[in-house]
This record gives C-alpha cells, sequence and structure tokens, in this order.
C-alpha cells in the first residue's frame, strides 16, 4: 500500500477536500465577472473571520509579503518602530524594518516568554514610535499572547498596532474592531484551510491615513492601489486565482462551522495534545494553558534526537511535524492543530510518536498518549 | 446544458487537466523532502525553458513582483535606469523604477511600434544608466520586440540588461544564455500552463555582482536570501506549494513537447489567427508577421463596439477573450494564443465572434474566418 500521509505541522496545514477540489477547476480571468463575484465574496468572509469592517486586502504571497507591505506603508526611513520579540518571527519582523532602514526599538523576550503590556507602554513611551509590530500566536514557541492587552497598550499611547496573526486568525479569537488593532495579518495556509499563496492585511482609518504621510517606497504592496483595485472587485496585478477560488471554499467552511465553534475546537485539540504528550511522560515545551491552541511544542527525552525522530515518523509513518530552532532544535518538536484537524489528527500523532519512542529505546506506556487525549477532547467538547 | 467555458486571453491562459489535478494533490510541507524533490526538479526545467545555466529564482507573487525584485535587487536609491516602452507593461516598469525613487530614462514609442536597438544604444550612451529595462512580448499591442538586438545593444554598452518575458517565454524563442540576457523575469500564468501565483526570475553572474552593490531596500524580494535558500530546496519563506506541484507537472509536458515544437505550435496558431482573422474582413492591431505568436490584436469593424462583443462572447458562448486600453479601449479585442492552446480554441473563437459580428449587423462571410485559419495552420505544421 502506498504510504498514507499527514501533515501536522503549524502550516502549511491540511486541507479539505472540498477545497483541493475548488483549486482543480478550470482557471478564470481575473477581470472576468466570474472571478469578481468569487473574489467579493472571499473578500467578505475573510472580514467575517477578521471580525472587522476595515477594508481587507488581497496579496499574492507568503504571509511575510503581507506584513512587509505593513511596514512599507505605514513607516518612512529612519522612523523607530517597536518590535516586540519572543521568538522567531518577532525577530524576523525586527530584520524587514531593519531591512528598510527604520530605527527599530526591539523589545525582546527570552523565546517562549509572553510579552507584556507594561513594557509595551514604557517601551513606545520612551521611543516615541508611532506603530508597534506585535506577534499574536509565536509559531516558534506556540505562544499566543495576550495581544489585546499589547494593543490596547499601543491605542493608549496612540500608536498603530500591527499584528502577526498568521498562524492565529480562525484559530484563537482575535476581535480587529472591537479591540481596536489597526492591521492584521495574515496567510493562507494556517486556519484559514488553504494552499500557501495568499497573504491579506486589514487596515484601519487611521493606518489608511497613516499610511499616506509614509514614504517608503512601495508598488507591488502598495496598500493605495490595492483598495482602488479592490473596489472594481479585483487586484492590480494578476492574481492567484485558483488559490482565490480554494480560498473561497475554505471561508465557506469555516463560517459554516462558526467562528466560535473553530475557537472551542482548537481549544480542545490543544486540550487533548498536551494530556496526551504528559501522559506519555514528556515534556511540553509551549505552554500548558488554554491560549496554546495552535501547536503543541514537545521535548524529547534525554538522549532521543527530536531531528531523528521527526525523520522516522515522516519516513515510516508517513507524519510531517514540525521541528524546533536554536538551541531547542535538538530536544524540539511541534505538532500544529490549527485549521482542517481533528481529534485523529491528534491521536495518529501521538500513535506516531509512541511508536517511534519505543522504538528508540525510551519506556512509554502503551496507548496512554492516545488515551489521555481522547479523554481531555471528550471533556472539552 | 451547463455553458462550456473558453480561456483565450493571454494570461492567465488554461492549465491542461494534469495541471489542474497535480494543483488539487494534498499540501506538502514546504521543508520536507517531498517538496525538495519537486521544487528542485521545476527549478531545473525552468532553467532548461530559460535556456539558461544561471540561477532561477521562483517568487510567490505575480509577474509584477518578481519585476519588482529586480529593480530593488539591481539598483541604488536616485540611479538612471533606462526603461523602453512601447505599450502598457514598458510603462508599468517605468512607474515601478519611479516609485522606488530611481531617475527613469524614459525611451518610448507609440503603442504598437518595434524598439530599436540603435535607439536603446543611443539612450544608454546619453544616460549612463547601468541598467536597462525591456519588454519582449508587450502584451497590450501583441508587439514581440527583437530583444536579442537590444539586449546586444545593452551588452555592446556594459549595461545590464533586464527582460519582461513574461507572456513570451515558452511561447517565441528567448536565448538567455547565447543572447547574454542579465536578467529574464516571467511568471505561471502564460506559456509555462499554470494557474497564476509564481514568478521568476533568472539572474547572470554579472546582475548578481550588480546586487551587491544596488541599495534599494529589500527583504520579501532579496536574491540573495532566495538564493541561499534555494540551494536547500526550499524558499526563504511559504512558497505557494501546490502551485510549485502544478508548474512542475506543466513543465514535464512543455518539456515533452519540446521548446522548439511549441514556439512552432505557437507560430502556427499566430498565422492561423490572423488569416481567420483577415478572411473576415477584420483590421489587425496586432503586426502581421510571425513575431506576433503570442497574441493577436483585432479591430472591430466601425461602428461595433469591442467592449459590447467581448460580453457578447463572454455571456452567450462562455468566451473569456481580452480587451484593449486607452483610446482603442472601443475597438480592440486581444485573442491571447499562449500555453494550453490548440487549432481548434482559434477556430472557436473566430467561430464566436463570426456569431456575435452577425448578430449585431455586421456583414461577414459565413465560415470563412475558420476555413482560413484551418488552411493557414494546415500549411503551417
Amino acid at each position: 500500500m502506498s504510504q498514507k500521509r499527514y501533515l501536522l505541522t503549524p502550516g502549511p496545514t491540511p486541507v479539505p477536500p472540498e477545497v483541493l477540489a475548488a483549486m482543480a477547476e478550470p482557471v478564470i480571468h481575473h477581470r472576468s465577472p466570474d472571478f469578481k463575484d468569487v473574489f467579493n465574496g472571499a473578500v467578505e468572509r475573510l472580514q467575517q473571520v477578521f471580525r472587522t469592517r476595515n477594508d481587507v486586502l488581497v496579496f499574492t504571497s507568503s504571509g511575510t509579503g503581507a506584513f512587509e507591505s505593513s511596514v512599507v506603508n505605514l513607516l518612512s526611513p529612519g522612523e523607530p518602530v517597536v518590535v516586540v520579540s519572543h521568538g522567531e518571527f518577532g525577530t524576523r519582523w525586527q530584520k524587514l524594518a531593519a531591512a528598510f532602514g527604520c530605527e527599530v526599538v526591539a523589545l525582546d523576550y527570552a523565546w517562549g516568554a509572553q510579552p507584556r503590556a507594561e513594557d509595551v507602554a514604557r517601551v513606545l513611551s520612551e521611543s516615541g514610535a508611532r506603530v508597534a509590530l506585535l506577534v499574536h500566536s509565536e509559531t516558534s514557541t506556540g505562544v499566543v499572547s495576550d495581544i489585546r492587552s499589547l494593543v490596547e497598550a499601543c491605542n493608549d499611547a496612540g500608536v498603530i498596532s500591527v499584528v502577526d496573526a498568521i498562524s492565529s486568525l480562525g484559530a484563537v479569537p482575535l476581535e480587529t474592531d472591537d479591540w481596536g488593532v489597526d492591521v492584521v495579518v495574515t496567510g493562507s495556509q494556517k486556519a484559514l484551510m488553504t494552499p500557501p499563496g495568499l497573504a491579506f492585511a486589514s487596515i484601519s482609518e487611521r493606518a489608511w491615513a497613516r499610511s499616506q504621510e509614509a514614504t517608503l517606497p512601495r508598488f507591488y504592496w502598495d496598500w493605495a492601489n490595492a483598495r482602488k483595485n479592490q473596489a472594481k472587485g479585483s487586484t492590480p496585478f494578476t492574481p492567484a486565482t485558483s488559490l482565490v477560488v480554494a480560498l473561497n471554499a475554505a471561508l465557506e467552511l469555516i463560517l459554516a462551522e462558526g467562528l466560535e465553534s473553530a475557537h472551542a475546537r482548537h481549544v480542545a485539540l490543544g486540550r487533548a495534545c498536551r494530556a496526551g504528550a504528559k501522559a506519555m511522560g514528556l515534556e511540553l515545551y509551549s505552554p500548558d494553558n488554554d491560549g496554546a491552541a495552535v501547536l503543541t511544542g514537545i521535548l524529547t527525552p534525554e538522549g532521543i534526537d527530536a531531528v531523528a525522530l521527526r525523520l522516522a515518523l515522516r519516513d515510516r509513518y508517513g507524519i510531517t511535524i514540525a521541528g524546533g530552532h536554536g538551541d531547542i532544535a535538538g530536544r524540539l518538536f511541534r505538532i500544529g492543530h490549527i485549521g482542517y484537524v481533528d481529534i485523529f489528527d491528534i491521536t495518529t500523532a501521538l500513535g506516531a510518536v509512541e511508536l517511534q519512542l519505543v522504538e528508540m529505546g525510551t519506556t512509554v506506556q502503551r496507548g496512554a498518549g492516545g488515551a489521555a487525549a481522547l479523554a481531555a477532547y471528550a471533556a472539552a467538547v
């Protein structure tokens, strides 16, 4: 039998068959009425998932591209910008802002830490920055920050907040309008259950006003041009039409489930994965609380190489999970549970980890992980 | 019966069913060995289609994005750059370079004109520019420029040539290495028979050297970072994995046909389309020669609105063709014949034009267009 495959990384994530089927439809022209209907429908559904009435712009790019659009539309050369980092992606946004000649005011935490609103308030006040870049779900660690309080600190200081919600939007609550988030950036390939290649940014009125003063050069990422074209039901440059069709199908599924149900499902999957890992005697790397609903970071037992474990899971069982970065790469593996994931994906991943850890000489109580995961899930739903 | 659809625009173009099926395969992770094999295979096949040993970088974006990458990797603020325009896309590249603060030295021709090497040589010499932006196939007019001679003028002056080959590569000959083209940019959605969302740039050693001196800011478009990651079989940021899988399938089809055969097919389709249009008594807008193998621009008879014609073709016959821009929008329609197109697509398009022109009160000899197209095709192959 050809090996079945399971994708359990925190992005790209598995895509529902209906969405894959939509991807395979014949290509339509991006200035045709067929496309216009799909595109407008997708943008309207994105607004529902973003919980906003703001414009949501669609870019053909990865999430990093849409995040770059925020930097080049909101900032000017030499301008200070506060960039909060508590993991790989915060550090990426610091490099991005520095690449564009901004004066990066870094608020750095250890990997795995939770950024604090009072620190953000202090750094904003000291720096005089008018824009802050924040990470909602830090995919490298599994930490989901209390973005509401961080954004509140920005709003108290009259500072525009740009939130990397790439692995969080659709998985955990993010109330763009109610919380007053100026710019929310996400990508198609995480909780939105679509293949990678599209990225989105919602933009508040205040951010639009700011973008008119910001002088960093932009063309492909120009928000004003994108808005003008989206008003006509298309994009300035040929978009990934097949991905837009797929996205629209995925958003219909998400809204049919309901955002609150999706959030509850992610909480339940997180609980199940953590309970299973602990029952197997494994140590958690990501936080052990309901906030960590995007992915579960787990440390291997002493002496077990996480890279070897992942390779074996892939080669022997067809299961792709994520590794770790930096110092912890030899011990950390991450199971993503965002998007089109259910409890049996979790028990499958834990089952494969059990099989392989025993193979590698670890003592694991047979079935304990799966049993605990099922029980935690049952209690959660 | 639900209406059959025909996409006959010069991009996006129709995609073969095998490629659509590849698009619908389950998503794979962009750092997995499964992806690495597909990605490396696609890049190697791209090099064959580009006719180059240079690096070919893959961006998740539309063609404009990859073209922007050339500007930001090769130029510095305030630096002169020669930008040749003989249609909409040349003008777009002038705006792009201006948006990044370059001093645009415009070499402008009337829409539909052929740029001349001696003009390029003169402007290069007068301006002192070290980079020139050129258009191979000007999609707005159907003119395919004699890019070999234009590039030769650049090389004689020691100037780096950047060629927009977005609608030409794979349809008409472009010998990147033999002709010494420094940078060739194309997109997935034209002759490469893949849905839109990927774009590519091949980069010569001279262009690599230049990019190390160029100071325009870049992050998403950074060539050096892309090259570093491609050496490991992936991309710096999550690519449109499904599109890469589709591209690889499409490139296999293209190389199985053979590049020379594909070029000959495009010449034959261009001859057929022009012969058919003329037999119907219609005036050509695009050049009436074998160079114009990408698309055929046709003027409606006096008093027939091209927009109304196109809308009727779409609504009554399911056929999408392209319109015109600017002054000529009321008279011009364009039939694309790049990529996955055969002679029967041409006779279908001409047949629908015939039906609709008669409906709109024009006298057209029944069947003359199709007959002439078939005869021209038969004579060409």
